[in-house]
């Protein structure tokens, strides 16, 4: 199975990250894996929630979500059904763990941001692009308020890394770089590789629900992820140079 | 108090509909009342609910959400909340009723369709800008339809009427058009409007929780409303014809 | 169509009101419009919620239920459910800001009041029965208040307008006044107004889901619903004189 | 502590079952003990739940619920909360559980009947007044199928008993029937004893929460509450046959 | 109908209770009585809810429930259901009143315990084991506050009394004690005896939804309950002691 | 930092794994991990939800929960609560996951198995205990459906790995198997590794919130991991030969 636009196997899709996307946010970033388009907004409030005053502390949490028609099938709202589905849960802890390795909390002060990621269109990298996306909004919260004089230490220590992420997957044997959901679905091995700017993991999740994997595979399928999320830490330097 | 963007008091903020703005769905409209953007969708199964099974009629719905960062303030999520709140119940109804007095169930066939419309961005008229995106994204789901001769009756049958609405409403005595965000919570009387591209009603909802309203503004307020679906009515043909 | 009860087109139903119907309530009153039977509490609670403690403002809500017997055939409880339906969310928002444009907050003080209104018996017409029974279960809320030496301003400046409401409707192209169930189903346009003692609007919703409703129709309910409102306010004055 | 109403230890307060209170349901009782009023509906459906299909048995359930202003203090709406509370669930559970003991529901034919006990009212011993209510109302649902001849058996055989309760209590050391609300609260025992009209025990619940009760005790109070149903036994008999 | 494991129709199943199973609660039991086995925490916090702060007393609470297969076939979680049903309220409540009757609030102190009853098999009389075994536990978590110093009153004033329950039933007209879930489904009439050490009734609840049941069959069973509680006393007293 | 326990940094602590521990389960397992306490039950029904009928393919899901005190300090059940929190969702998940990695749904036939996993007690690894034993219970399941040829492929065919699960983590620099409470909260990177008895990979899990981790340190994690559940594996094989 070639792959179905063509890329080479370790190649990224395109990548945009469109800072400034929507009025209202702090930091707001509309991020796009090819067809894949997430709108990450950074919600900053004032102070933390009770459980955590006086702690010197910030607090940084994530809320991941599809609207309905996101993909190919129409999914029932999870307002609707009256509960949030553990997918859903899943991913936003996942994101939410993610971005808070890249804050010093300390730092931060008693601030509290929110970050919100909103699929509008899925095309498989859903989660990845999100935490990719939130990184640049939630910098961009930062510095608004570094302008607020509102934080307890200085900026460049309240973000002391960058935070990427990327999928990976085996088909048919061949190890590949950011799956589009129809690679996804067909994947033997799924990964889902999460980095700093340095290079380092901050979360690595391996799923072969169809198939197990070996050593060698799982070996493969890291390299890739980390040569994915260094080109990723690039196109967020660039958006945030802009 | 002036308008806050120089409009005139009988002038629409720009209008824009862009349709195809999404892959997945059969129908899908970004509609932008100034800075008030909502994404509506039209999502097409074949067949009905089980109660309607073998009526020979379709089934229209609509459900309106709005993203956490839509507004100023955070909103928290309602899936999170576990519930519907009555805004949006209410919101909901009325666009699924106003959409339905456009379309011909009995032509449609036993045809589901689901609008979704969901505010990315909201400045005031989120509602009235949904029902008047929801309706062009309506009409290319039955195109679509009928492009599958999967309609029991003729194309121009199923869609008899176009639909949109406009909220009108009084601020320091002066009857306004379409109003931003700042004008609606300033307003002493606050009315949607819900016209026929023939200018005939289909829903009128005028409230005055600060003031009580006369006849005579009610009817200033009907007619600028009338007006405004009218130069709707005239942007919705203009996106279809493109 | 002949009205089922044989009523003229500009007749409302035998209206009571029965004040004091239960014994616990600070305001209470069973209001009859016809066969339809809705129970109107007034409860008072000193102080107001904490979001607007501090602020010298009152507090009125209301909530609208239904027994689930109280229709032809038997409906399930919202408890049951666990959620409150859009219908139900609808009423009680309407019936909130309609009594909210009959008192001065201000001159209430940190009080709060919560009308309650519970159907008993269903026959077209239970949101307008119960904005009009309401009225005066609020009234006597106040004066109970009044003897408390608990309002912040005078009694006359708390409730300084009465409030009505009734509905018309278009049945077979013939405006009509306080529609029962019956004619309710068959109406092509269902109107609700509400109004003060004064003859000016407090609310005006009119709904065509069958047919589209032109602007002489429109202006031919409003004339109904006041003269109808009017009725129902020295309905009310008569039962407060009592 | 004497009664507050001044009656007998063995005195009932006085007892009245109005059939026919309200129109739709095909059995309803307003019930009054005292100042406590409970709407007692029966609501027939043709054929049983889906797992009972076939068996040519039928049901019969309940459900209890107050008003939220139907006591002294208002209590928030349960499908406000979103779930059934313990103490509104146990007492439909008791009513559905003594009423089955009066029913033969083979006889009944594969029919449901719901009871709906809704206190309006409230004053101690809402749940035995609801039972005793719903026996009535129960008795005109099953009459109401024996009209349409849609009873698998005779009459006679569907309810070959009559089902009565009452509440007793020791207050002050001293065995009462029949408690008030004042004196529910101050009851060192309280029990809630359901007969049938042939003077057998259907459900027998008694508590000490804040004090044990011994052997004699418990034996005082069955004593009473057997008088008791008695009589509410021949009231619910003149009741039907009026 | 012979009893299933040849009892005598007085005989207890054999009682097991064995203090500290687990390791981090302050009191811990697995009671069994044959088949069925339940295990008993209890949690000590310090203070109270708010709304009793300040009050002096303690609070004591219970929460009754059962895992998913420890009946013979497999129950929905009720976490998973998203509510408490009607039956596990109703016995969470049962328990907890049953403990209270033991203890001295005043003398507790401003402590709350939480007494956790989870089934983890069961072989009928679920909740007469729960509550013979929490009281043992209940004793550990006071013994444990004792050591602390951190009783207001002392340790043998807390709990003045011993609290034991076991169900009896008539099954083809026997009399019987502590019912095995195949008798529990065969009884005609089903009774919980819940009584102090010195043989006084706690609470007392008959049941006979298949049958009614006579005044001596009644007294029948209270007396084969008060024998098998004195039993249950000794099995209690002995367990502390080791 | 020691370990807790003095074990070596590669040694897993005591395991057990007591086969038919519960009565009523096809399959039920206590397995130990030191004194993580899981009790694992396989629950049998005949058929697959209705989506998958006539698939001829079978159906495996699993359900994770924690007794509210299995934990040092009480927690708040999920059923009172109202709904599934988002840890419990994920373990749940992992856990049907990585077990379906070892059945042959066709194999297995129209028949589905739900694997419940209760926490009794907890300190660390529950997830991975839980899997391990669920694999015996599944197991035990299996071998009663191939007693009753209930199977369609033969019974080899339906299980055709084993699956087992451990911790590892990075505490203090240093890699260690199989964390105990204490070393959980203290570790800087935590990782759970599921293998099959082969040595393959079936699902990978590292994360590093407070910290970061190089490749070298899951390289080295990885190797730990794979050796506990090569002995994991013996532990299970020996319990299925008893």
């Amino acid at each position: 199975m070639a792959r179905p636009d063509g890329r080479e196997s370790g190649q990224l899709r395109p990548v945009t990250l469109t800072r400034r996307w929507s009025i209202h946010p702090e930091g707001s970033v509309l991020v796009e894996f090819g067809d894949t388009r997430v709108l990450c907004t950074a919600s900053v409030t004032e102070g933390v929630p009770r459980w955590r005053k006086g702690s010197g502390l910030g607090w940084v949490t994530a809320e991941y979500a599809m609207l309905p028609r996101a993909t190919n099938t129409r999914g029932d709202r999870e307002s609707v059904k009256g509960k949030v589905g553990g997918r859903t849960q899943e991913i936003s802890r996942l994101i939410g763990r993610s971005l808070r390795a890249c804050i010093d909390l300390k730092a931060l002060g008693e601030n509290s941001i929110v970050l919100d990621c909103d699929v509008l269109q899925a095309d498989g990298g859903t989660r990845t692009a999100a935490i990719t996306g939130a990184y640049v909004a939630l910098h961009d919260a930062v510095t608004w308020l570094a302008e607020r004089k509102s934080l307890a230490g200085k900026p460049a220590a309240v973000m002391h890394r960058s935070i990427q992420a990327v999928s990976v997957g085996v088909i048919d044997g061949e190890p590949r770089l950011d799956l589009m959901y129809l690679e996804d679905v067909a994947a033997e091995v799924d990964m889902n590789v999460v980095c700093t700017g340095d290079g380092d993991f901050v979360e690595v999740q391996g799923t072969g629900e169809a198939n197990v994997f070996r050593r060698d595979q799982l070996d493969a399928l890291l390299d890739l992820g980390v040569l994915g999320c260094a080109e990723l830490a690039a196109a967020q330097q660039k958006a945030l140079a802009s």
